[in-house]
């Protein structure tokens, strides 16, 4: 029997830290974990706003769940989850953040991890 | 490469309702959801308390971080995770409950299930 909820996830040393991603398709949220130390860190909920109906410039809400409440990782959820709540028909994705190396350049790289475990 | 983040899911029918179950293991938390809608549903984190040392009789605190907080949802998450945070050693459950038909019975249905998917 096919499992009816997806899952994927890839690994890949980036600046010689082992980064894990796992994705999984829930049908009201996308569950991301981006992690450095096989944790889930900071749960991040990034949720568009749906009375919203600009795709090309969607209301972004991010609230922390668990962990501390930093205002850098409302902004790092934000870059990294926007993509996926419009690509997945304006989902909410649910975002475990544990990080040792937070920049712009290791954005991009995760964004292609989570672009290739993709089950929305 | 194997992955390293372990991921289980089983599924079953009970009382004629498809139920799906996922776990995954963390180093901080195990993440299980109990699931007969395919939505994660309300999240409520399962936490031992630490400076508890009498495992015959563990402290549990629930919390609910997403959804409707209401009481029958405590009862029912600590009832149903506190084995798991036990065997995982102390560690904490982050736990989804989706569920239509939350009763005493269904209950050890479920405990079952989430035992089939051990990844602690």
């Amino acid at each position: 029997m096919a499992p009816l909820i997806k899952t994927k996830q890839t690994e890949k040393i980036i600046n010689g830290i082992s980064t894990q991603v796992v994705c999984t398709e829930f049908s009201n949220y996308i569950f991301i974990v981006l992690t450095q130390y096989g944790k889930i860190g900071t749960l991040v909920s990034v949720t568009p706003d749906t009375r919203c109906s600009d795709v090309s410039a969607p209301v972004i809400t991010t609230k922390v769940l668990l962990g501390k409440d930093e205002a850098l990782t409302h902004v790092y959820a934000k870059n990294v989850a926007t993509f996926v709540c419009q690509e997945a028909g304006n989902r909410p994705v649910l975002l475990g953040l544990s990080l040792k190396d937070c920049t712009a350049e290791n954005l991009k790289t995760l964004k292609e991890m989570i672009k290739s475990c993709q089950v929305w």
